[in-house]
């Protein structure tokens, strides 16, 4: 029996055509899937009819399924001689625990490949119609996550005076933390700020404030997970007519 | 005549199975083609046997092509019905000055689309077997230039107190001031660091290193642009077995 391998393959934060080509290739082939939350059914269409699809996401059902299941799932298939699809909404090397799966498999002897994908926050920017560097504003961008197992936050101090545009995520229970985070770190109450739910979605939505404004705007625009809060000066560069009264187009 | 339009298309760093199904599509349709460096012939195979394919990089010939003639050849075409591919290497709108030409094709009533692509900071970490963040140690990563137009530098001190993996893009030319920067803002000199040119191409070349030692270490290696560099605990975690010695591999 051939040894099975195991794909990460990140499918992007929406949109079924937002996958590389290499991740609908791996997907068309794959024996087995495992399924995370975020995934759609235009993803899981890409199936052989033949493949077994497992949904190990934490909406599925009441419960979350246990890590540990997941990876034993995975190495059993694997060790049967399959070709196992782990896959992830976004991309599964950026927030996804795909770098943990990835450890464990190896360690078990098992052959990875990582197959990257789209994440959140370059869609969330492409929603408003801006980008995430601008030689004029920025230099750079930073992913993070608002929301650690630890229960820690990032250092929002160090954050605000990076220069880089935010792109934070799993934000969205804690606004006030992160408008205070920042604002004690020395960014500006005017600061452009963007909230993008469920970007390159059919439900996606979006709001466009200021980084003072930003917890009660984005309440009473009823904006949820998941969604990515952007922060920075290139939100001002949005090509969308919804700027609140008070904040200033760019030029 | 129906009117034109622009899509701003990132095809990823490399490898043309790495784009996305959207890129390839768009790709497909194109009537005109403007493309940036690094777009490999295999990407290129991709269009249209009657389309226009016009190379505006700064490699393809003696100089530069000017971004004001690239803007008026987009629009140009645009205005004459044509559907434009603006064709660039890695994700156009972090650092491939996409937002740029956005913002002008706009104020000039052209209809522009963006089409993100996975950027070589992404892949780096993909390279050397890493995930980008880890919930043991990295609560996000930043993308970062070394380079900015007007000779300033990121501040390395606000970027080393952050705590995020950092994936830096156009360093090599300036490896010393990276390291210096960095230990100056509090990283230890025994920082894990990796180096990955060309990431997904057939030339990709990865060294892992120190802090202290990367700039001599790169030289050595003779690795140049394009290049990312990979700071932080993250990097430690390699499945590569090419550490130096003195830098103990994680457990």
């Amino acid at each position: 029996m051939n040894a099975g391998k195991v794909w990460l393959v990140g499918v992007g934060p929406g949109d079924a055509e937002l996958m590389t080509l290499k991740a609908a290739r791996v997907l068309g082939e794959a024996d087995v899937w495992l399924v995370d939350d975020l995934v759609g059914d235009d993803v899981l269409a890409l199936a052989r009819a033949d493949a077994r699809l497992v949904r190990v996401g934490k909406r599925g059902g009441c419960r979350s399924t246990p890590q540990s299941f997941i990876n034993r799932l995975m190495l059993r298939h694997a060790r049967q001689g399959r070709r196992v699809a782990r896959v992830k909404g976004g991309d599964a090397m950026l927030f996804g625990r795909g770098g943990e799966e990835a450890a464990w498999l190896r360690a078990a002897g098992i052959e990875v490949e990582v197959v990257n994908g789209l994440t959140a926050g370059m869609l969330a920017a492409t929603a408003i119609g801006v980008p995430l560097t601008h030689r004029d504003c920025c230099r750079g961008v930073a992913f993070v996550t608002a929301h650690a197992q630890d229960g820690g936050e990032p250092d929002w101090a160090a954050l605000a005076r990076s220069g880089l545009t935010l792109a934070i995520y799993m934000g969205m229970k804690r606004l006030d933390r992160i408008r205070d985070g920042l604002m004690a770190g020395g960014l500006p109450a005017t600061t452009p700020v963007a909230v993008v739910q469920s970007a390159s979605t059919p439900n996606q939505q979006q709001l466009l404030t200021t980084l003072a404004q930003l917890p009660a705007q984005a309440l009473a625009a009823g904006l949820g997970s998941p969604a990515i809060v952007l922060v920075g000066d290139v939100v001002a560069l949005s090509s969308l007519a919804e700027w609140p009264d008070g904040l200033s187009r760019a030029a």
